[in-house]
């Protein structure tokens, strides 16, 4: 598998655009999001779903849950910033989170 | 189910003392450690196992994962500090994260 590199350019800008849930981190070339589910159960059950995506990825979030919360940065320490692999693991959240709403 | 209560005096000193990994949160009544594991599928698998004993006793960490990472807070919120629940999935913690090593 090739190494990710950072998205740049319109690449970037588009793909960006099509995360509108997610911010820039502040202090790092990182995404952003908290999601808030139903319960504690909800939550977890977002997380190992998005465990195994990140297992089978090799792509792994950083994140902190806090009952009903869960709040997430997405960044691929290989290229120091966003590569392909966190737009698709954003993508993936928020497919699995608009279906638990 | 009764409310939990804040642990104090003996108890408390006797509890804390069964729990050497374990530190005191420096701005809260809370109990805090690190986790490390081989890599994020036995820090998921952890977290998994945890997160069943929460939701059987309705007590949940705050916590936060970065891959093979995971740093947990115990503090019980109806009683705002320590409690036997914390202790015990202290405890449980502690098992899980012996038997991984």
């Amino acid at each position: 598998m090739p190494r990710p590199s950072r998205l740049v350019g319109a690449d970037r800008t588009a793909a960006l655009a099509d995360l509108p849930a997610w911010s820039l981190a502040p202090d790092r070339d990182a995404l952003q999001r908290a999601f808030r589910f139903a319960d504690f159960r909800s939550a977890f059950g977002f997380m190992a779903q998005v465990a195994l995506w990140a297992e089978k990825h090799d792509h792994h979030p950083e994140w902190s849950n806090v009952y009903n919360r869960v709040e997430v940065t997405l960044t691929t320490h290989d290229c120091d910033g966003i590569s392909a692999l966190d737009v698709a693991l954003a993508c993936y959240m928020d497919g699995l989170a608009d279906g638990a709403a």
